[in-house]
């Protein structure tokens, strides 16, 4: 066992921070005027900040093995906090922004070597960008058995019908692609009735109804859609691995999607640790320094210690799909999915609070940050269900019923 | 001890309730249009909600005595309560909205009969809408002795240099006038260095600088603005009671003030309660209604204690302001306080993880309600300053040193 | 509504609170050496008080009507919090412990008089005590239909068999008789199946196997007993009201009983408090009283609020039951047997963490009070059972099915 | 970065485990019975397994470096988990116990070759038992400069005065020495005020006037003492390391002792969630298995999260310590030393509450946990205390003043 990180994860941690000192934070505030001067534009800002990370090798990192930077999820996963940390528009800088990396990683694990053409590699170039579609409005999809898209064989296409909606990316700029989830076969058995199909999103009948707010912030240039699927045609080939494998694709995609997730959730904690400290001390109640007020120590205090154990153990469930596969790492990536974003709604809360009013304003980065982790205790299924996994795994070693 | 409402106040929750949801709830999306269509224009919908609430005698109903409706604190809590759950823009349609029912009780204690004449009038009447400009974004305002805003007198006249923000009802169409707390005489004693001072919002030198959003929400056509005043000059007419007064005028304002905001926001707390047991009975997940998933009954249990022990509480405190006035119920207006936005966040917090990704969205009113109430736990004093209020009072039971 | 006791309320509370002043707390020494002396005797010194106590009329409290002092349990539960702030051990002095305040409530309404004068007379007398025989150690109790101790007729006799534990009283040196809940009628209607028994502790077959320990407490002279009933025979006019009505009685029981557990409580975090606040004043860290490091403010703070709003809570379900019946304060009697203990156990343990070492000592009655009140949060019910009839009741409002 | 321990640490865990399960708890039942036959006289069963257990090599595994088995602190944590799990009584089977561990460290580092024969060799060799006296019961122990005790030079020897508490093992059959903490100097710097020094319990004037029961429980055979010294006269060679140096050798003990303790605090969870897994899935409640309410899948889920998380910390403080010095861990050691008792609490407490009365009662072991574990928030510092200390290391990254 051991806690220090490798030379070569420490040099890549020092390359992405460095740039994201030297080349994106300074053009943080451009990049946001573009975007709010004109969404539908993507920004030049973004484009040259992409040109250079790709330049400098900072590209594609998320992704493990040979196709990206060759680096392993345990070495990615600091990477990803340090975006957090910076914000949550970073990653994009890098090409690594989700839901493109799930969808990259789907197309690189499930897709045959024509869609890889079509499609991963103008993703991985990051010349367009792309959405997953699984969410409906109609049904509790915490229960993936609910959903009730359907993807029906005529000849030689697809024709899709259904709803979805929380398709994160639709407002982007450059966004040309989906993959939807749905059911081909809803007489099949339960794990066996979905599929994955690529949709690109100039299909006739494909159709963005409204784009969502989330705790009334857009989200853009990002944003978030709920899409109608009206008769949707695609040709046979856009389905991906064959019918019947979306669930199992939906559970592949997840692992290292979780972790990322949490990394940058984790730098996100970081942040509000940092203001708040940084707030505490610059400012007097009752003739002391708010810092010194002991109500104060204990909230830093605590927000300190669950961001170290958070981390620790989001590093160590990407230690073990590196070493074992996602599967064999079902419970502790279920852990950091509830974990992580309860321990940082819980940090910034706290930093809110500390900051008073400019903590609930734009003043202060932290109520958009409280909107967007609040989202990750519902998005890729709710608390209640990832809780319930880890029980049944736990009930498993006790003889209880065993866990699919 | 007696834990129905009197037949009189069951008879004004009747009326209030029947016109609410008679009058106000039909025309709730008319009204929401007309803000959204033009918020610098006051909806004509709300003219006329306010015309019918007027006649129908569902009027100024806060105001305790002869000058309102003539009820008790007691008697109008249920009526605030029932606003909340309606909407928290509900209150204006019976001239029952903070700030100006604060502000115009302010006028009808302290104000002179010019005063009264030139602003309470019109206030009362629903033709003009004020604000209260007190915290300050460069201190600490938790702490009042931090205020730096100065009002010096200069001959027939006060000029006041400060930055206010947080003043709510500045994007208001028909806001005229404001009270400007600041500081007279920097050198007395701590609670005698600072006044009110009522200044038109046209007043040369008065200058709003920016709306401020809560989370994402604008909150219009209400608004929170942060106002500059750059020497401001008003006629020493417009000082209100005296100098050094101020603190003392503040401390009066918020005894009743709160009864309403923590009313409302129970009634916010039955409404994210209702919304969830509607949303839990609806939806099916591994085959069970989500209502029967026992974590969801624990969830539904403490949300319903919990709101009747602080409905309970609110009530307790109005009725003890009424008894023995805002000064003898110190304790139990701070713990309301505290305690009525922290108990409606969690109500609706565990209504938005009910609702999955409609929680968060427009789609429910949750969200929005969710940065509303949050604010509270910051506006008018942080909980951490009611709390350190309440521990004293304790203290002084047992010879801790006596709390001013 | 109307927050203040009645004037008799408050004679009689000012009687009680006047009566555990002078008459009791200056013997709880001496009681406490008598029972360590010898737990096998009742302490003179608790006779001397029952007679001083029932001589001044304090007597019988509990029972509402004519039969006991005439209190309604509204004026009865501020009474019970006074004996819970002066020691669990006092409601005895008054003869108004439990379990046989429950047990004479059961023969007061559902016994017969040839049972009433038997049984009733000497316990309300004080002269004999009593267990109520529910709780079994095999099964989970929690689910009331898993009771699997059986009543059989067997001529002019009914035969039980069955394993008993958390007997309440078992111990105690004067103890007679028991209440023995059992099953008539396994095959019968879910809730007609069992029926309530009287059962003298000296009939051959009832067996104390052994007594309980709470955390490492024995709770003398009280205690709590495991009981073995083997083929225990008693004559058919030991059934009290009838076969199949076991179900019926035990929920008529347990409204008044759930008031008096809860007021007591709250006299037990009352009493918590006041020592915190009395440790916190008295000593120094960190160059400064520990009462105003802030954190013990917000601990007093929300202790002081949650006690309030908890009282009120307790109170207004006794006013309900007073007014409606227990079986019309369904939801409110279960809300607070949740709420109840929970707040206790919070100001409880603050109280601990504020004594430090002498908090999980003797020196303090905190830990004890720590071990009884957790047991609340188990017995007649635990929590997740209670919670789950406050949320079906809650979700029948909104058409989710009806609750028995 | 490697989360998997080494060849050498898991072969570690294996002996230890394998030993506590062939050779520990097998005989915990005789070892127990003797200890309640006669706690005053040390039971045989533990003098064997200690004998079997040095034999084994399985002996003084606490202590770094070639005095003891050479682990480092990260290889012996795994093995106090095992011990914690097993039961709190198992370490002395390995010489592992505290506080005998933390004053073998202390006469290790600090110690001179006499001090080290006469007294650290027979502890190493496990013949006698020490306590170490520290807290006292008249002042606020948490801030050490309140310490009263007097260790007064009186030509060759020092003059001992003072009264302290919860000196754990004094009643241990084997207690044959102690090191008392006290002031030298009460006029020296703070910091420089206190010495340590050696004191036999046979010593005249040094008097146990009590044990003190936990929550109801003696803790035999270790036990708790309040121990007065009353002009207590030791040799001035008793003094460890010099006068002043107290607070150094305090300060130097506790890192390693804290890894210990929180270790065995993490096996107590690990063996609650077991305990409470396996009486989830025994018994059945409202037609379903307990163990499938989902409330108790948050809670086992939640547990075995926190469990991961908590472990994880402890592990990285470990190998700070053995890398850099507890010096440079000061923030992770007081991390866990907060994080894990209040994490280990839940889970007893939920575990307890799985269990009903079992829980509270003797027949689980859960209750007498939940006591020693509740004393650990408290003891070594209050989590208040620890809370500051990290506090201060996160502001001092921001400017904020340095820490001591």
């Amino acid at each position: 066992m051991e806690f220090q990180h490798s030379d070569r994860g420490l040099h890549w941690q020092e390359r992405v921070t460095r740039f994201l000192e030297d080349k994106v934070l300074p053009r943080a505030a451009d990049y946001h005027a573009e975007v709010h001067a004109d969404p539908s534009r993507q920004p030049p800002t973004m484009e040259a900040m992409k040109a250079e990370a790709r330049e400098a090798g900072l590209w594609n990192m998320f992704l493990p093995g040979d196709h990206g930077a060759g680096l392993t999820n345990l070495e990615y996963a600091p990477l990803a906090e340090a975006m957090g940390k910076a914000g949550l528009w970073t990653p994009e800088v890098f090409n690594c922004n989700a839901p493109d990396t799930g969808n990259m990683e789907v197309l690189h694990m499930y897709g045959n070597a024509e869609q890889q053409a079509r499609w991963l590699t103008p993703l991985m170039a990051g010349e367009i960008r792309s959405a997953f579609l699984m969410t409906e409005p109609e049904v509790a999809s915490s229960d993936a058995t609910n959903i009730q898209t359907r993807i029906e064989r005529d000849g030689d296409h697809y024709v899709i019908n259904g709803r979805k909606w929380w398709s994160t990316n639709m407002a982007h700029p450059n966004v040309a692609v989906t993959i939807v989830m749905g059911k081909t076969d809803p007489d099949a058995a339960t794990h066996q009735q979905q599929s994955q199909i690529i949709v690109p999103v100039d299909t006739p009948g494909f159709r963005v109804e409204r784009m969502l707010k989330v705790f009334g912030y857009d989200e853009l240039p990002i944003g978030h859609a709920e899409v109608v699927l009206d008769n949707v045609r695609v040709p046979v080939e856009n389905l991906i691995a064959g019918e019947g494998r979306g669930f199992e694709i939906a559970q592949g995609r997840l692992g290292p999607g979780r972790i990322h997730h949490c990394m940058r959730v984790i730098g996100c904690a970081e942040r509000a640790l940092e203001l708040m400290c940084q707030r505490l001390l610059s400012r007097t109640a009752f003739r002391k320094q708010i810092a010194e007020h002991s109500v104060w120590e204990q909230r830093v205090a605590e927000a300190r210690t669950n961001i170290e154990m958070c981390r620790l153990m989001v590093l160590k469930a990407a230690w073990m799909i590196d070493q074992a596969g996602a599967k064999n790492a079902k419970s502790e990536i279920a852990q950091i999915k509830v974990a992580a974003p309860r321990m940082a709604l819980r940090v910034i809360d706290d930093a809110i609070q500390a900051f008073g009013g400019a903590g609930v304003s734009p003043d202060t980065p932290l109520a958009e940050l409280y909107a967007t982790v609040r989202t990750l205790r519902i998005a890729d299924g709710p608390d209640e269900v990832h809780n319930r996994t880890i029980a049944r795994l736990e009930y498993a070693k006790h003889g209880g019923r065993p866990v699919r």
